[in-house]
């Protein structure tokens, strides 16, 4: 018996050959210089193909943060919320630095003018707070964080920083920045008691 | 003796009209429509008198920023950090909620790809870490920070979730929000000891 090439794993191949394209592209000639023709030459498939899985370049680039923050940016949850707070942004602040970085900020800049782009955007950072607010309230019950605290708001204190810095000011982040930035957020900026 | 007309305040008159006319156009109908011939002619002057002035509309815009950004969000010094810190940051949320607003974030959008944007927005920026820094360290020399707070980073921590909130989730900023922020910075994310 022969066997038949599987159509699924074949589509998933060509699939992920497009998201590399278009995630190599970006990170060379930049978000605005990406097209849709551009990264079908380089994944080697027609421009109807791509459009058959997604109406946009915005689309495909959007579908690459996600599986990039998935593979790479989940939370860990070992009991330890400064441990496991440290190691996640310490992985967003690596996404950051990597292509993928290069990649969500023309996408944060895209949101601003394009549907498609907004939309996604929005998801993709609302699945971010949503999970970080997920492991916040875990160690909330757990006696690890101030009864009163506001999570939506602490998820903004934790990333907000980062942000600023890295898409605002548009400084490289240096090497536990968000160390120091946690132990701020913890202990306060209050003067310690001894 | 007759009264001659002076040609620095006629000079500074014309100037106003344009920041004026651009700021106005600008929340009409957005940044990227905003034109130097549109600013020309709602302020009923010429072209070529704006670009005697400045050199494109990313320029005008960030001028219009600077003053109002002088008017209303300056740091007081009534020797309370967190009070001053609160009168502060809510002007700034003030402003983001105004016309200015919006003209701010096509600025920042702009700083992504523009040169004359990318310089004036940082140098705006760096201002305003250079003023609530130096605000920041009075209150530590006076005992009311952390000796051992790095500043440069207390400042993101204070400004970034406002940032977060409403420049990258694009939602409106509630009233009070910084009151929270402040908070929770100042107080951290630890339990209370009782």
């Amino acid at each position: 018996m022969s066997r038949q090439p599987d159509p699924n794993r074949r589509s998933e191949q060509a699939r992920q050959a497009i998201l590399s394209a278009a995630a190599d592209l970006c990170a060379e000639v930049g978000f605005a210089a990406t097209t849709v023709e551009a990264i079908a030459a380089r994944a080697g498939v027609g421009k109807q193909t791509i459009y058959r899985w997604w109406p946009s370049k915005a689309a495909v680039l959007l579908e690459h943060m996600q599986r990039a923050r998935e593979t790479s940016a989940d939370f860990p949850d070992t009991g330890d919320i400064r441990a496991d707070l440290l190691a996640q942004t310490t992985a967003v602040e690596a996404l950051f630095a990597s292509h993928s970085g290069a990649i969500w900020r023309g996408l944060l800049i895209a949101a601003q003018s394009d549907d498609i782009a907004a939309d996604g955007v929005r998801a993709l950072l609302e699945k971010a707070v949503t999970d970080a607010t997920k492991r916040l309230s875990t160690a909330q019950v757990n006696g690890e964080l101030r009864a009163d605290a506001d999570l939506d708001m602490a998820v903004e204190i934790i990333y907000g920083p980062l942000y600023h810095h890295w898409l605002l000011r548009a400084r490289p982040v240096p090497n536990g920045y968000m160390k120091e930035i946690l132990n701020v957020v913890f202990d306060g900026l209050n003067p310690r008691r001894h």
